[in-house]
Formats: structure tokens, sequence, C-alpha cells
């Protein structure tokens, strides 16, 4: 059985149907870089924010302005964000081959260490989406500040066919 | 002559012995991703922790609860956790070619600006169990918060056998 | 037409002489670490600072000590030390087949903001001397401290000849 867009059963972009995600336009940068750089088979994308188009849908800080739970809804923002930009760079998420790397920064602001459970949000996306043995490996920091305030940026790195 | 692990000499594997370093348990992950991920001969390692397991052996910040001293000693921990799990990966250290790159995320408060010496708790672990040709490049930055308040994070990228 | 340096019209070795631009000597180790590392095709460099030598340029934070035109400043310091390091591997710019991923590291204070604008300062440096064609991705984080107080850090990431 093939999918209405010719997806298989169990490919990113068939389970991406199933959770029944429809992905916003691809962000566009907010300055003189791209959004995706591809060397061999390894696809860089430029860090992803809680915006649509240049509009960010958070601004503060986890631990001041936001909790736990809104810092996930902000990260899957972003994460949706990385999903964009990776199917305007190969065409299909069906590319992917593996979710090398994330790294979830978030703003903090005094004893937030909830870090794990906000990371979380953007994994959990990335599982549901490419299957559980992609799972990429995981770096977190609570920086100071992020582009125009906002409280998330993810960096992702794939893995694709070439 | 071989190492009783059947190392040779100069290798990864007897250096540590020689060092007389009994590495712990490799560390398992706090959410919903994998220590270690390889693509081609790059082998990337989640973001590593001065905790044993799931427990952090150090929580504070650079420049308030601790100084460079406990600074340095948390970034080792840290460093082995960085071996376990590349040799839990690998089978064994031998397998690594490069250290390709090192990134060392300190938290910090205030005016504490002795990044590098604390830093080079790291580098000189992994200069004296790869040896002096195989440094990597390095990236130090202090930042807000670390997962559950601990005072850093490495991130580490090995080029390795394939 | 061939450039004093035997470099070609349009190749980046010829720009950076059309922009009169005259490199520093590439910056050296603070620590147990090295400026390059190159695996396959992928050069890494070690964190970029405004610093000539061992000698900070900048010292102090965004939003606080030092504003956006100081801090494009900085950056460009910095990004001129990219270059130094990567010219000092390869011999010759004009080797850099891509920019992969440019990562800018800003220590800001309080409501800070305008990272976008202070990170092009890198971007279009970069831009201006390998061409539009080859601009990389990016990620921007404001951090709580860098080394030695310096207000920005750099991570290049370019693809090379072989």
């Amino acid at each position: 059985m093939v999918s209405p867009q010719g997806s298989l059963p169990g490919s990113a972009e068939h389970r991406l149907q199933e959770l029944g995600i429809e992905l916003t336009p691809a962000p566009t940068p907010f300055g003189a870089y791209v959004e995706s750089v591809q060397t061999g088979n390894l696809l860089y994308l430029s860090g992803m924010l809680p915006a649509v188009g240049h509009e960010p849908k958070f601004a503060g800080r986890l631990g001041k302005e936001f909790d736990v739970e809104q810092g996930r809804e902000a990260v899957r923002i972003a994460a949706l964000n990385v999903l964009s930009a990776a199917r305007k760079h190969l065409g299909s998420l069906d590319k992917v081959t593996k979710v090398v790397k994330l790294a979830v920064y978030l703003t903090t602001e005094g004893d937030f260490f909830a870090h794990p459970k906000v990371a979380d949000s953007a994994s959990e996306l990335l599982r549901d989406v490419f299957g559980p043995d992609k799972l990429p490996v995981r770096i977190v920091l609570g920086v100071a500040s992020l582009p125009l305030g906002m409280p998330v940026e993810l960096e992702v790195l794939l893995e694709v066919e070439v």
C-alpha cells in the first residue's frame, strides 16, 4: 500500500501524515546565511527557532516567563521548523537515513534545571517521525539569550541519502 | 609485547591501563536520545556530564559554588564518561583515529574567566589517552545552566576506524 | 589573468586582496588543543576569539559594555582569525569548497536581542571572501561568559578539497 503522497507505511512522510501534522512553510534566514547545507551525506541545518516566518511565537525565558509545558510547546514549534527545512532541502523526509545529532538550547533564568524534560519535546517528535531506530545523540545547554528573545533554539544534523 | 587486554604499547587502551584508570559504566540517556551515533567514520557522542549513572557528582556554578580546581575535577569525570561511551560503542578505544572536536560547556556566574584552565582538564586527559598527535580543536563556552544543575558538559566528536 | 599571488579572479584569495584585507598571524592555542583538524574533506576549526595572538582586543558583554556596532567589530576580528587559521591549515583559502556551518556565540547581558545583526558581521565577511554561493548554515547563541571575558566566539566548519 502506498500513501496518498507515495510514501510507504513506516516511512517518515507516512508517519507525519498519520500524526496529522501539516508542516508550515520552511523558515527563511534572518541574515546572511542559508537554512541548509549538505556536504556528502550530511545535512546541516541552521538553528531553528519557535517562529513562523520571522514572527516569534514565544519570547521570554524558562524559569521566568515560561514553565516546562510552555517550553515543550516552543521546542515543538522549533522542531516542526527542523522538519520543514529538511523537507525543503531533500524533497522528502524519507531521504533521512539517520538523525545524527540534536542540540537543544534553552534560555533559562535562575534555578531552572528541567532541561531534559523540555528537550524531550523535540526528541519525541523526531522519534515519532523518523522511528525509534533513528534516535540522535543530544546536547542540551541553558543559555543567556537567543535571537529576538526567543526561549529555545534547535540544531539538528541529519545523515541523508545521496 | 602485548598488554593483558591485548592492546599494543602506545595504544589508547594500553595508556589507559598505564594511567591506572578504570572506567565506570557508560552513561545512559536522560531522555529520548542515545549516547552515540556513527555516520561513516565519524562518531558523535551525547553531551557528557559529571555524573555516574544518573547521579550528578557536582551541582553548582563555577565562580560561585565551585573554583577552578573543582571545575577541573568535574570536567575530568565528564571526560571519563566520554571514554566510557566511546568504548561502549567501539568495543575498544584503539579504534579512535582522531579526536576531532572537543566542546567544553561551563556554567559560570559573574566574572569567571578561567575557562581555558578548566577546559584543559578534559584536553589533558584526552591527550594522555590518545596521544599528543591526536589533539582536537576546542570550543569553550560559559553557559547559564546545564541539565540538573551540573557545572560542566562535554561534547566530543571522534574519527574512528570503519 | 592571474593575481600577484597566483589566484584566479573570483577566488577567495583574490577577493581577499581586492577587499584590501591582510590577515594577521593565525591564532595559537590557549591550552592543550590545536586550531584545526581535518577529517576527510571536513576542516574543523577551534573557537575563534577577538584576539590577536593571546591578547584580547575586546573584553566585556553585549548589552552592557558593548553595543551592536562594537559587537560587529569584535565579530569581524574573530572572523579574520577564522580565515587565518584556515589558510594556515590549507595553504590557500582557494581550497575551501563550502562554508558548511557558522556558529556565533555572544556574551550578552539583560535584554540584548540584536543577535542576528551582530552575527551578520561574520556572515558578511565570509560571503564577501568565499562568495554568495557558499553561505553556511548559522547557529547564534547568547552565552553567559567566554574565555578571558571576550564578548564573541566563532565556530566554523569548512568543506575543503582533498
